[in-house]
């Protein structure tokens, strides 16, 4: 259930964004009990002037392979599940497709279980 | 006031897209109680290798045809309403553009009425 | 933290989208508390066929320059605040670049801000 948007700078290859779709895909698998075949990613990529990141804010360091990525998910999973879900694909990026830990972006947005239809025009997870 | 995006695969004539609008704003209209009107639709189209889906997740047949449509509203429906907008979206876009019940994917995001302004910089909704 | 997505008609100069970030940024800035350097935005050019804008809906003309921002921001600020955001923005887009008050569409998603993770796997905001 968790829907994920990917923004990155255009010009990499498309194993590198099915790299990015892996690791993070494997990330939320391990941390916030996503289920086996649960992956549905979206990626943008951005062409020169609009894409805006700032490179030193808190004081880490952003390069031109910043990745943002947004994931919309159900609203049932604790803080420490969400740290441990930042640094899985901070950690799996970093390994493949070689995302440096400062360019990996994170955002979560959470919704009711009952908020997602994957087809048939059903609502599997009403009333969960 | 939903905001509504579409993302899919790019290579769809016009008419697709506007049927795809036209089947999701009726759907709004008959089960979200949506005013007339009330119609802002992105649709994003996604080149080969940035549009990730499973094909059998839950169970439900995906094809090359997959939408996934994203819509942002106000936080005043209930379980039921959910369930027919759904419902309701699955079967217009059947009917046209001939979108497939298994290729249909809606997820919700829902927000407080004062978080919309639809120009002049006012909240319109704020307060109700 | 606010992550902010621009989603406009193709055909705007890249000092176009660069003045629609400076006037953003600016606005949460003065209303929002942002901090400084805390600016992110994604712009979505949208082809012909691909933006759907009622063109008056709840008495407000909308031209071909619409934009439309969505900007998911931590769950912290009243309802004044947005409204003193929306009108910020309205405000400074018409300086510049020049945008119609009429032109301007704002959402808000919120978010708890043990949501973000600013790079290098670690959740900075978690526990405020």
């Amino acid at each position: 259930m968790p829907l994920v948007r990917i923004s990155l700078r255009r010009g990499k290859a498309a194993n590198y964004h099915s790299a990015l779709c892996d690791g993070i895909y494997s990330a939320m698998r391990e941390t916030f009990a996503v289920p086996e075949g649960d992956c549905f990613v979206l990626v943008h990529e951005h062409d020169e002037g609009t894409f805006f990141v700032d490179p030193d804010y808190l004081g880490i360091h952003r390069t031109e392979d910043t990745v943002i990525i947004q994931i919309t998910c159900n609203d049932t999973r604790t803080v420490e599940q969400k740290k441990a879900l930042y640094a899985a694909i901070a950690k799996n990026l970093g390994a493949a497709p070689g995302v440096k830990p400062g360019d990996v972006f994170i955002n979560l947005v959470e919704v009711k279980p009952e908020n997602w239809s994957f087809g048939n025009g059903l609502a599997p997870y009403a009333g969960k």
